[in-house]
């Protein structure tokens, strides 16, 4: 009976981990769109006032049960993987 | 023209991060569901075959642009996020 319960949550579990698979892959096709729209404009790809509207926008939105601490850590970890994707980019376009 | 465009794509991006926030959120909830059950049951909270089983999930349904390696960074510091929380639902706990 409990272990059915656990399986149901897992499953439950899985599909919030595919839900946010799918989620950071379309923030990271986004970034580099953003790249590239920026490279075109001649602007910095890191904005660090950016980042900040970000992470604010993120504190008035959240009803927890996350701290905005724990949440400001993992952001700031899904920022960084999108300017690396942006750099990955832009090396490779600066070999072709 | 350019800003706009550029203004575009950063609202977009901005709705993204705020499903991330939910879905964050939602899935730190259900681990501590998951902790609960586990707890009634004498079970142990962190499960490495579980976790094991998770990222092997995300491998098989990631289409990027991100690599794996970094997914499989991101999605350990979600997992330890949720782990957190059990441990500090455990101390209070405790301490009633």
């Amino acid at each position: 009976m409990s272990n059915e319960e656990l399986e149901a949550l897992r499953g439950q579990l899985d599909d919030i981990n595919l839900e946010l698979l799918n989620f950071i892959n379309k923030r990271a096709e986004l970034v580099q769109e953003i790249g590239r729209v920026k490279e075109k404009q001649g602007m910095n790809r890191y904005d660090p006032v950016r980042e900040r509207k970000m992470l604010d926008l993120i504190e008035a939105h959240n009803e927890g049960p996350l701290e905005l601490a724990s949440l400001k850590h993992i952001f700031k970890e899904i920022f960084k993987l999108g300017l690396d994707l942006q750099e990955d980019n832009h090396k490779k376009a600066l070999l072709v």
